[in-house]
């Protein structure tokens, strides 16, 4: 059976997992005290190019991750701002009101907000006299890539941080497939421009590499302090945190980051080709390691005998959307597997 | 340098990682819908006895799991009883608060509450007319073994188990450390024990041999319904959920859980013995995995050039109480070295 | 000057005031246990035919009530359903998220939901596979009459209590103007109606008559035991609750509920009739006390001098919607000044 | 049947409800937006001497004006300290905790914390390095009078003061009975001095001559931003607001405040006197307007066909404490009847 749901369904790059087999019976102080942490922080900053004013602080999963950066940075009384397809506002089981912040939604350009909207919705909120009786927007939640696949150009990251420094929003980008978006071909986007571009923003590791294991990464550090008691409070901190430092360590060494991630695009891309090819119809044209296509009840039938992928969405009347996804480790053989059975 | 800080020190049980690097490249269904997490789940549930009637939910670390599983079990106006000296209480950054409930304290009889106290306590308070006006306890929460190494007796279990059900309070037994006070010499409890006395309890796999995860049962699997969308909502759900599975699947074949733990007490108990024998004194006299004594500043000093370990509380004039904490790999060398500096 | 801008304008009911005075210097119990607190909520159980299963819960505002009543009837991982225009999602700051319970949107219908979008949406939302993963709808939330005027007639109302029934969501009608709905002339729907086919609502006493304090009617007294600990947990507890109790008694005595509420009804009919024969356009043909029409800027101009109301969204190029109410206490000169300005 | 169960027993003081009818018929606009409350707001300050400085925010009643205030000054990490016998602590349904915080007690001296108590209790905390792994202290919370009838004098208050700045925590003073606390004989404050000494604090109406209503005394206004959505967030918001204006107003008109609390004080003297000469022994000696008895018994039964009052901790074997409280209406004759049957 060859597998296409999801991109966290195996456990850890090879090498991540090396690390943590040679480190296993090393005693360290606990978390996220100890020095694996601190080599990987460094690695990462660097790589952001934020060595003397950010930080980084690591979360076990995505959720998780959202939840906590987000009720960290807003204040009590504000929300935060999402396309209506945000993970936040519908696949987080309420995590983000349940620390008691609405999530506002604004309209949904393939996955993406648009930054005219944004401002917009920006300017109406203000213009309304009774504005303090509605929740305020404290923060822009952004996903990249989006929940379906799709990437934002430099230029509209750069428009949405524009609206977000006029109307004092904290700009927060959810990489849980980072390294899918910034390793595609289409994308004019580094990761240096994110960290110089947002306030906040997470590097996943969960969908790229590790057992386990998100790396927020605060452009100021300053912004966020006494975040290991944020952390605790969320339920977030890892006794064993040397466990994410020895992962993002080994992530953020010779490139193995882009270097997987790229891994993923390649067998993608090579997936829509084959679909294509075959004659099947685009859902939604993605660069990233998400693809979707259109595909007669009946070839998804015959093709759910030999490979695991999504409907995305309800069942229609003679064709379906469905997705599939690749990941670090798909192999060329996979891929041709399945083509083979279109 | 040896290291007696705490538990959490090492990686996972080198039987532990055998069976994580085993099944790394396998692909899974995520959030602990995989066969290794049923088999876990029905390997726990076969040592409690619980076969037909249990549940286990699997979190990641022992702040989440107390946070998550007390704001499950008590009504929204409800609080949790605890010691004074509960961890939930001292050092878990108010994660209980956090999620709305009050934490109601008893006096702590060496890190156990007293099950008279606890009778007395909710008969004043059912007799104050006003008591709606108040924070109303819901749950019992005790410590197996307690912050202080101590453990409670069958007896004191069953008189304190009676309390909760005549005032039907959910009984929870954190077991950040369970498997140090089942195997300890003293201990005239069993897991099957705890799985019929208490309600819901967990057992922890973070300082027993995993990389990290608890294993919470739940004595009535309907007393915790829809448990998955209650995890994911206190950010606590695992995408690599089998990780959780196979660990303790690992754990519990062939009793290993027990085993390792047993090494620790071993350790444990020649380090008691050896400080005896040096003439120091027992600050408190603990059958598990933690030792507490009191030594002279000047030794603490000499010590701490050689070793890692933990005052417990402020330096004194002359004397400062300590703590030592062996674990599943501590070695008989390690111990001789350690009273080598006596 | 005259005032249409709101129905909470003004104080109470000139009989609610004098029952207020009358009884100001005898001393009673606190926190609603006093006698005339007893006496409104049999007076209103029996207006509503629940004498004998019913209970009545008194609060201070809508906000409040609605925060309240939602937090007590939904478990933790739930959300509420409501109309996008739902007074809860778009007026309340927030209230709802902060007890932590996301607001779920439904398209509004001139203010209502469509009883079959709602089942429409419950099918599919179970249909997914990962509902868990997602907030779980516990409670339908309508406001009667809407936020835009618009009453739900019967059979709306028995349909989307079907559906509740169905999924085992608790129906909850917002009645902060509900006298201004069932005073209406369409209306089909009675005060023993809404008490039998709501699980919960309030008869607001705010914006119909009262200083403050709104009366939270429960179906079934069961269905919200430890009522007082829920409602001073939300710091929604009145120290002298006879308050609520005497001008709600007043209120349910003689019908005067219903008699006040009816003179807000007649204003308002008188209002629009004017505004119609002055030929200007509905922007919302509502048949309760808030009138919406459709003003040229520069009659709003005008009129502004001379009354208070409110535009009703941003100012438009040539023209603007515009919000009049009337309350109890409207009079027939103040309409008749009015429409002489048209 | 005479009546000295509690403060909140009768309405409001004639003048204030004499306000609230003249009137009652205008129409002003709501939510405290009036000129009603800005003058209220302004003799408020006045009496403060935080005329260019302060701000007034007005709530409805003394929990949830604690559970506001506190939420909205403290970060989301942080408690609030008080003594065991606090309000917060003890009698407020957990309305803190219900917002996320956790509250710290120190120990009470009747009533009191003790300054070198706190400070010693804050230098310990911050000695701990795993500081962060626990509840940070933000605030501090005391009660004048606190809840045994007590009093801080200025240094008290002073030195408090001190060790909050030095520890960069709010102080905040519940004045729920302030009024009795200024009017009492021992006492060395004034209000000027509470409201240069406190950052936040509030004088309560509801138990000295309001209906209901509390004012939220901020000595820098800049603490508290966009108050009125904090307080509409906790469901706190009037909407007829000006009622809270009008009463204030009102009270701090020619020093009604003042003058009706002295009345309760005045009636507390004779009531102490009366007892003592009687022969009874003081549980507490209260400066203020609660008394507080050692009774027999069988007096406390003769007692209480003829008056309510409060048992003040269980019936003891043979004497048992109770507490008489007076008001701003308790009459010469109540005091002499009273008397008559001692």
């Amino acid at each position: 059976m060859l597998h296409f749901d999801s991109d966290y369904m195996r456990g850890a790059h090879p090498e991540v997992l090396r690390r943590l087999v040679g480190t296993n019976l090393e005693q360290t102080v606990g978390y996220g005290c100890d020095g694996y942490t601190a080599q990987a922080e460094k690695l990462i900053l660097e790589a952001c190019g934020l060595e003397n004013t950010g930080k980084v602080v690591f979360l076990v999963g995505g959720t998780q991750t959202n939840a906590t950066v987000i009720d960290s940075f807003l204040e009590r009384r504000q929300g935060v701002i999402c396309a209506e397809t945000g993970h936040i506002n519908v696949h987080e089981a309420g995590a983000v009101e349940f620390t008691g912040h609405k999530v506002l939604t604004l309209p949904s350009h393939e996955g993406r907000i648009c930054p005219r909207e944004l401002e917009s919705y920006l300017q109406e909120f203000y213009k309304d006299e009774t504005w303090e009786h509605m929740v305020a927007p404290g923060m822009v939640y952004i996903s990249f890539p989006t929940e379906v696949g799709t990437l934002y150009t430099l230029s509209q990251l750069e428009e949405i941080s524009a609206v977000c420094r006029k109307y004092e929003l904290t700009l927060y980008l959810d990489g849980a497939r980072l390294g899918y978006g910034l390793a595609s071909d289409g994308c004019d986007v580094t990761l240096r421009d994110i960290a110089r571009i947002c306030d906040v923003f997470y590097i996943g590791g969960t969908k790229c590499g590790t057992l386990f294991g998100e790396a927020v990464v605060v452009r100021d550090a300053s912004g966020w302090k006494h975040s290991l008691s944020a952390v605790k409070q969320h339920g977030a901190l890892l006794a064993k945190g040397r466990l994410q430092g020895v992962q993002f360590e080994a992530l953020f060494t010779d490139g193995l980051y882009l270097k997987i991630s790229r891994n993923a695009i390649d067998k993608a891309m090579r997936l829509k080709a084959g679909f294509v090819a075959a004659g099947y119809e685009l859902y939604k044209d993605s660069p990233t390691n998400q693809q979707f296509f259109v595909l007669p009840n009946g070839k998804i039938d015959e093709l759910m005998k030999v490979a695991t992928f999504e409907l995305w969405g309800p069942r229609g009347e003679e064709r379906t959307p469905v997705r599939f996804v690749t990941d670090w480790a798909t192999t060329d053989a996979e891929i041709d597997e399945l083509l083979g059975y279109l």
